[in-house]
């Protein structure tokens, strides 16, 4: 199972207006984008990749929401569509312990980023000052690590290095984080075709 | 100057509600993925791309509106962002020849599909059937068509024959348009840091 974990420093923990995304939901629109960006292909969903938005925003963080491609529904493109199955996981809150399905495929838990880290097997870490992620060794089914528009703290660093993450860069330039991860999932199409 | 011609079928051709992109704007969240896959890098525009949408939905089409990277001004990453500077231009209506500009950056004309593409010089259809993007030749300032949801017309690919457009292909697997501007502007960035 391939995964995405963006970090999602100031996206808010509690329902949230779909008109104003940047704005009052703290830059929600990063990860409905992130969220389309890990599961749609253009004929279908990849059903192969897990998503995970941490939330770190007022109240109440964290708060972890899971998008599986394999189990989700309702689900459109449109940032508006991801936002809501977010919103719908938010009203009906994160149980005490493990995680509750609140639509088909959504996902929602008190995990923090150390927690959702530790659960994954080999991590992947995007970040600038990495190897050239065209030419490093990877099965497909890692799990690839984003920020949002800020930084990983050095404590969420510290997290990726006791894990013993692997660094990639995607080049010179810096992207925004769904486009990170429409970059990830082509250059792993790509090698599939090479099989 | 690098282009993305986007051929958005359903588009509506009226202001319309930004709460409702993917109904009854027709699509307008494609196009506006679009713009943002087309222009945004992490920190700022890329400045030497030029985003064209032709518009082809009721009630008066074609329209069409232009985003250039160096000049567009209110501009953010979010769906709803892109898509009120498209309304704003279609509250101000396509002169009857010529462009023009509703606010800084963003043109809206007249001009049909057949217009745009004979005013590009080197044009490349992203299109299953091409050869493989990245084996092509490429300069970086090729102009790049692609279709929304549905596949261009018979009639606007053979608009793409008679101007000797060059066929491409991303891969085996079929993604949104916006995605594919992404792995495009991606690839190109990878060749500059080659030179």
């Amino acid at each position: 199972m391939r995964s995405f974990v963006v970090v999602a420093h100031k996206a808010v923990t509690t329902p949230f207006s779909l008109n104003d995304l940047p704005g009052g939901a703290g830059r929600m629109d990063i990860v409905a984008r992130c969220v389309n960006a890990s599961l749609f292909l253009s004929h279908g969903m990849r059903r192969d990749v897990d998503f995970y938005a941490i939330l770190l925003g007022e109240p109440n963080p964290p708060v972890t929401i899971r998008f599986n491609g394999e189990r989700v529904r309702y689900l459109s493109p449109d940032e508006r569509s991801a936002a809501s199955l977010i919103k719908k996981a938010l009203e009906r809150g994160a149980p005490s312990s493990g995680e509750d399905e609140s639509t088909p495929g959504v996902y929602i838990s008190k995990r923090s980023f150390e927690d959702v880290i530790n659960g994954l097997d080999d991590v992947i870490y995007l970040h600038e000052d990495g190897e050239d992620f065209r030419n490093i060794e990877l099965k497909g089914d890692e799990a690839f690590v984003l920020s949002d528009h800020q930084n990983l703290t050095p404590e969420e660093e510290s997290v990726l290095e006791k894990k013993g993450a692997r660094k990639a860069s995607l080049g010179k330039r810096l992207y925004h984080a769904d486009h990170c991860i429409v970059i990830v999932n082509h250059e792993l199409d790509m090698r599939e075709k090479l099989k």
